[in-house]
């Protein structure tokens, strides 16, 4: 088992020396909105666009800051994580910035795309059989030989106050905001979302939006307890894994509500982003603007802050 | 024939009345860089996002300008124009801002898609066999029934006011650019770019992109007069037609090259904006950096400002 420090739950104050930290280093990316979805949603949504980050996500806000709170001896031997998705990438590029060696495990099925995209960062890449276990244990193999520091995609302390820099930065930006909403997955996002929405605006509301077909989220807010995400199906491939235990610590007590929608509605939101929006959102991002759409009743004359969190799609393929 | 007031050429004069004229009506579209794209290309290059303008394209800024500059007393009867383009969508957006009539002449042929976003911004639409001839004496008699006033699509004093808009800002906003890159058509957008960029930054060169299957721009810049567009076939469909008397006159006189780029070239070139930039350009706006990539001779180690034209594409269309 890879051990990590226990810094116990990220709070307010973290986030703020994370985003002086990771400054000037990941893009403080724009704020859009589109007069067309806000008629058709009836309410004003202000669209935080990390589909323009660095390596195309708001991953890379996280790895910096995880990569750049490392001391000298901890950062000495590189990082590692196991990912085949933007944090791989995104990790990979924070760890070349600062100089230190990247070790990106990823399942041997991963698209090349992926595959191209890391090692084009210099990160050295290790496959393993496609499953949770023999990811863990290629990891903690890897991690016992070399000794680099293991970063968790979003179950690490640094890694959430780095992800709630986009909403931080958000909410300086736009004035008084009703709600933020964005997806979640692992809830890296969604617990950074809620440090940086409670800290700053304490009567805003915080909603997340998740696939229906992988709703593990709602459930586990719901129950009180994590609840796993066992084989979900949805082509929201961002959204697909179980919540880390500090996210649900944080979410469970910041998070206002969880909502879903099924990958049709993701589908719309996510053609109507690049039709009147003209830029390319994936489909783990489009599933807020879904959640919105369908719940006028809750949204209806709202200021609205979205966090579009990615923009990594297969520009080979038509999703609708 | 439809009668025009004879206004001489625009001046930089006249630009800066334009533009002072549609500021706060027009979106100031951002400036956008992909570091990428830059290394690829050997140069900076600094991309004016007019995807992003109203109606996806730049050809708002000119239409808004047309109509403001009419008198009530011109204006009263509403304006008229051919186009099945986002020409046709700028002016009947502009019109409804104003409150008055828009008559749009379409080829009946025109995709449904540009039907029924002409007639949901309230235009009157007049369909027509899908010729030049028809197109000019469907819009005569058109004019001639309702008195209405003619914008042409860039062939027009205030028009090509209105387009120079875009350069204006850019130059404004990006300091010491060398070059300023934009497509060629009918020469609406780069005549505009030319008078802004020499009243401006009267060092820095203009160079014009065109696909190289429709290279009536290049001919007739470089024979001294205008040799007409005749049924040319490019992915570039905002790029089809003949160069205005008064685009032609202002371009000879003041832009410095003309350089054409094939059709896979490209769409290498709108994959990698769609890829690196996140954002949804037009095969007619991807022409740019298509002359850009292939041309390192020309544009190595400049500071390059790129007009990025329109994103008004078929989504349910793969390109490359």
């Amino acid at each position: 088992m890879v051990k990590t420090m226990d810094l116990g739950l990220p709070n307010f104050e973290d986030v703020k020396i994370a985003k002086e930290r990771i400054s000037g280093l990941v893009k403080k990316t724009p704020v859009m909105s589109s007069s067309f979805i806000n008629s058709l949603a009836g309410c004003e949504i202000f669209f935080k666009c990390e589909n323009f980050q660095k390596v195309g996500a708001f991953k890379y806000r996280g790895a910096t800051n995880a990569v750049l709170a490392l001391s000298d001896e901890e950062a000495k031997n590189g990082v590692a994580t196991h990912s085949s998705g933007n944090h791989a990438q995104a990790l990979a590029l924070a760890a070349k910035m600062r100089g230190i060696k990247a070790y990106i495990v990823m399942p041997n099925n991963s698209p090349s795309v992926k595959k191209e995209a890391v090692a084009g960062y210099g990160a050295d890449i290790i496959f393993c059989e496609p499953t949770l276990a023999a990811r863990e244990s290629t990891l903690n193999e890897l991690v016992e030989k070399t000794s680099a520091a293991f970063i968790h995609p979003y179950n690490n302390f640094n890694v959430i106050c780095g992800q709630a820099s986009a909403a931080y930065e958000l909410i300086e930006e736009i004035e008084n905001l009703d709600i933020v909403t964005c997806p979640v997955g692992g809830g890296g996002l969604l617990s950074g979302t809620c440090i940086s929405t409670k800290g700053l605006l304490p009567n805003a509301k915080v909603i997340a939006a998740e696939p229906e077909a992988a709703d593990d989220a709602k459930r586990s807010f719901e129950i009180g307890e994590i609840v796993p995400s066992i084989n979900p199906k949805t082509i929201c491939d961002g959204l697909l894994t179980s919540l880390g235990e500090l996210n649900f610590k944080i979410i469970s007590s910041n998070c206002d509500r969880i909502i879903t929608a099924n990958d049709d509605e993701i589908i719309t939101a996510m053609k109507l982003i690049w039709e009147r929006m003209k830029i390319i959102v994936e489909p783990s991002s489009a599933v807020t603007l879904a959640v919105i759409l369908k719940n006028p009743d809750i949204y209806k004359d709202k200021r609205v802050g979205v966090i579009l969190s990615g923009g990594n799609v297969d520009l080979t393929k038509i999703y609708w």
